[in-house]
């Protein structure tokens, strides 16, 4: 399929690399998980998989979510903004989201200039990851 | 405030402008509105006023949400993710978020390769732009 020709617009440069933001929100609850980006072959893999996939600026390669924790994100429905420079996709979340062990990597509020967790951990990143 | 004392980390470069994105949801329903990028100042603007403040990556210079339709944001809760690299912002907004007159700027559903209008309608864009 090709991308742009549904109206994607990979218009965000971020280091070298053409991305649309993509926003991860819990299907049933509709708690906003995390939100990271997508370069056409992350979206494209989302799309064949129904696993979403990211592109990680940091470590500038295409990212499964879940495959070292076992946290995978199946989607249910993909939405496109009207920009069509960002997508929402709505998922089942296996276990927490956020690496930290939190539902949602949203688990801090800012109150003043400090911040406070209000999230539910639900695991411990220890037991999760760096299990060699 | 010295936003980066609170964490936060200004890393995504998009067009020489250190930006946070902003995912903006329903303070009540959770529907997720729009995501945009803030720069520090658009996000300490956000911050004073309790008025979302974005920064227009194609137009290169900050927007006050609602500014020529009336349509603001009023935030209620500003949460910030694991990597202090994206902010949640919950809040009410008057008429709609999206500039084609639609409640969320994810109006649309991926479907195959076809975008399918899935969201509502709530006012005509040619009655709130572009009075003049």
């Amino acid at each position: 399929m090709d991308l742009e020709e549904s109206g994607l617009n990979f218009r965000h440069k971020v280091g070298n690399q053409e991305l649309v933001i993509a926003v991860a929100q819990d299907y049933k609850t509709l708690e906003v998980l995390m939100v990271a980006f997508m370069n056409r072959e992350a979206l494209q893999r989302t799309i064949d998989t129904r696993k979403a996939h990211y592109w990680s600026t940091s470590r500038q390669k295409i990212w499964l979510k879940g495959e070292s924790s076992g946290n995978f994100q199946e989607v249910k429905e993909i939405l496109v903004d009207c920009d069509e420079d960002a997508v929402l996709i709505k998922i089942t979340q296996t276990g927490g989201a956020c690496h930290e062990g939190y539902e949602s990597c949203f688990f801090r509020e800012l109150k003043g200039n400090k911040l406070e967790i209000i999230g539910n951990k639900v695991f411990e990143p220890d037991e999760v990851y760096n299990k060699d």
